[in-house]
């Protein structure tokens, strides 16, 4: 794995974005690693960063990979990371904790499941927290995949706990999802209840040498006929997995695989690629308004445009729209 | 007083802004009730409406008058209707409900205590609702202020029932804020505490002919000087009245007028009036920017930025200006 802000030859800090970007192309960790920190933080140079990065971006398969605590999302992770590595790919991978204020580096001595590849240079792992940034999730993390391709990564795999909005969220930011359960963890009918079934593309039955496999996948299944998709729709697929032996990975990536090309022959990757960039954009377009509600109280403006009001030399509307053009520009 | 919405002689729904502002200003009340409407319902009229009345407004006294339901506000706007009418002014009263979902002529009926001056075309009475309008009361209150002074108040009377959030803001709204109270009320140190003081220029104990409206009294000027205003500061005066019976009416009047020589003396007068109208222009321009906020998603030019942004023809900053520009114009 590649280190995250390692003692650098010259300060990172002080390179300009062209500079990091060119680094990150060349497979730079501490130019990639500094870039994320920069879009995540929704600092003033990620404008830039993006449209430097924009023309090598909008290629790479993003995956997402979601599931309850303990169903195994971090071994099967890993277990695809060494999967795709061996068929030459590099890969990146974000993990998504909605609910950690953590981020960066310091929580990867955690991800002991990932220590496989911390000597690889063809992987990139990163840890992401949304907490508190302007857009969220949907604004910070399009931004850190676009660093990951634009760094050389092949493949980017979002990996997220699954605790409700932030799932189905990070649903919308990939091109396939991977929804993850466990037999015996109270996640079968009841998870795909509330809402799994709509953003699964792919149904992982970890943990499938335990008690209860089969039970959860014919539950799983059930539903799936139960709803019914239509003709020509995707019809989830179900795998079933035992990741701490590697048993059943080829045949996640074969669906993975699969999935890919209906999107393609469907037109479908375009149609998600393309809501995706609109959800993004509308995120941004958000933050800015709501800058400005911020921004207004301290408008330099207001207080000689009220005093017009306040002795009928001017109308309130028109103030507020001299109080709106001010901020725009 | 003015009827509402009486049956009409040409269709007042039909006339034209500048024809209603006119009609207004010689007094027809149909036109002032119309205007008031146009404007509580946030028509797309109210910026015509603002800039016909400007030039007419800034003037008149505006009093605000707060208290707990069963303190006499009603009893006491009346007796103070009829002291300004003895003086030869105009008088416009806006009765506020923050919580009521009624509005116009509707509720005037059981406004029994207002019965009085429903033959005087010297007073216009009307009932404003807040609820659900953008930019809420401090948005609609002053437009509606400005239509009653464009048609000829010389005095506005701002009333509205003690609760809370919305009580601070109409004492935000007024030039004088008067606080009525009633002797065992529960609303001696209580309600003092909760922020009364400080929107209180005038404390009214009314209903003082009754047992504990001296120790209400005394609560509050207890509470008075312990808040020890600031030297130059106004000091809150208190007058008991039994306004039922027209007592102390003629104290409540000198108060007031004390509280705008001393508004007038400090400079205060024009320091509120600029603040109230940077409350509004401010709370135009958010209804503005949420507006937009709320347009965003169905915004034409976002399929094409999208599809642009997915492939890495276009940064998603770039997108979500060129959206917000679209949205400006």
């Amino acid at each position: 794995m590649m280190q995250d802000e390692a003692p650098a030859r010259f300060r990172l800090r002080d390179a300009d974005v062209p500079t990091l970007v060119a680094l990150a192309r060349q497979g730079d960790p501490r130019a990639v690693a500094r870039l994320i920190t920069l879009v995540e933080n929704a600092s003033p140079l990620s404008r830039e960063i993006a449209a430097e990065l924009a023309p090598h971006t909008g290629r790479a398969p993003v995956i997402g990979m979601t599931g309850s605590p303990g169903v195994g999302k971090s071994t099967t992770t890993s277990a695809l990371v060494t999967a795709y590595r061996e068929a030459g790919k590099r890969v990146g991978v974000l993990a998504v904790d909605p609910s950690s204020p953590f981020s960066g580096g310091a929580i990867l001595g955690d991800r002991v499941r990932m220590q496989d590849h911390a000597t690889d240079p063809g992987v990139y792992i990163r840890s992401m927290s949304s907490r508190g940034h302007l857009g969220g999730l949907s604004a910070t993390t399009p931004q850190a995949v676009r660093v990951l391709e634009g760094a050389g990564c092949d493949v980017i795999i979002i990996e997220t706990v699954g605790v409700g909005q932030a799932e189905v969220e990070i649903a919308s930011l990939a091109d396939t999802t991977l929804v993850l359960l466990a037999p015996g963890m109270g996640d079968g009918i009841q998870a795909v209840k509330a809402g799994i079934l709509e953003i699964a593309d792919i149904f992982v039955v970890n943990k499938a040498d335990r008690d209860g496999a089969d039970s959860t996948a014919r539950d799983i299944r059930g539903m799936v006929a139960l709803s019914a998709p239509g003709p020509g729709a995707w019809r989830p697929e179900l795998v079933k997995t035992v990741a701490s032996k590697n048993e059943g990975i080829d045949l996640v990536r074969a669906a993975i695989d699969n999935h890919r090309e209906w999107l393609i022959t469907h037109g479908e990757l375009d149609r998600r690629r393309t809501a995706r960039a609109a959800a993004e954009i509308e995120a941004l377009a958000l933050s800015t308004l709501r800058a400005k509600l911020g921004n207004l109280r301290g408008e330099a403006a207001l207080p000689d445009l009220a005093a017009k009001v306040a002795t009928g030399g001017l109308d309130p509307f028109t103030a507020a729209d001299a109080l709106l053009a001010g901020l725009s520009q």
